[in-house]
């Protein structure tokens, strides 16, 4: 299955938590890897977002989906 | 400051794509990272997912945010 | 209300399930919709996503509101 | 590839509008499908959602992703 | 219609910004009120957040969506 | 830290609730601000939505970080 999603990044499994209805699940990642931002223009210009710098990218954990082949 | 979103994820801006609205930035991760996912306790019985296997974090590029010191 | 998020997909709840914080809601959709679903251009062309063809839209629950009359 | 998002609808698509960054896709969904929506218990008991009664699941189109075969 | 989005603040359009598929909005908030946030336990406990305190309640734009009565 | 969320509402805790994974926070906001939403041209063009006019921003609470200085 091909997905839309930018984002596949793989790694290994190392907790999963489960509670009443959602579950927490920490993924460690090894292998170098690129993500891709959908941000606004206007957030790009008061950022002043170049290419070549340090960034860091921010995702709210309830936006992270867990994948399986 | 700090933030509830548990990924934070530190690399290098090596592509910004700018459009009328929006813009896509592509961000390249070197060092090793951890990913947290908050999924339904559905999901994680349906996938069997367990501590130690393989998997994939799938993410949407509009959910990425993007920060900068 | 008018709302400008663009599914707005008619069911009927066949199951609530309450946790702590959060719920799961089940809905059966009987009649035909159309979902729109908004991706970026770079996954259009790397997907080669033409009219016609069958897919699937992928949504996690999370990003599932539900509203009534 | 198996996912942990709760729905994959499948459907036809029928329109693929491309803008400089976004581009948006109209699916039209034929069979009868269930719709998972994960929701806070607060809105459950304002809304009083109970088994049985018509709703409206309703999602922003930027939450949905395309996946093929 | 009620909506089990937790949030829905009133406020007056002061900018329309029309692109290629996607616009942006300019909403102005006189009125006090309150934000509900969902976020992990697990982020509660990291940034010690208690009552009484002075937070920031941080919303990327593609997450807000826009209605009228 | 910059972020390029577009929406940074100062407020105060008054409510706190953790369940097994997740938690709710309520945030009084006293002052008048911006609230800035990405959505749709279709959206724009249906709802017809015009600078001066009364709308109201839904924003899912799941959709809702939390910052501290």
């Amino acid at each position: 299955m091909q997905i839309s999603a930018r984002n596949a990044i793989k790694g290994k499994v190392v907790k999963v938590d489960v509670g009443a209805v959602n579950a927490t699940i920490k993924i460690e990642v090894e292998a170098p890897h690129t993500i891709t931002a959908t941000i606004t223009k206007e957030s790009v210009e008061e950022l002043k977002i170049t290419e070549g710098e340090e960034v860091m990218a921010i995702i709210k954990s309830s936006e992270v989906m867990v994948a399986k082949k």
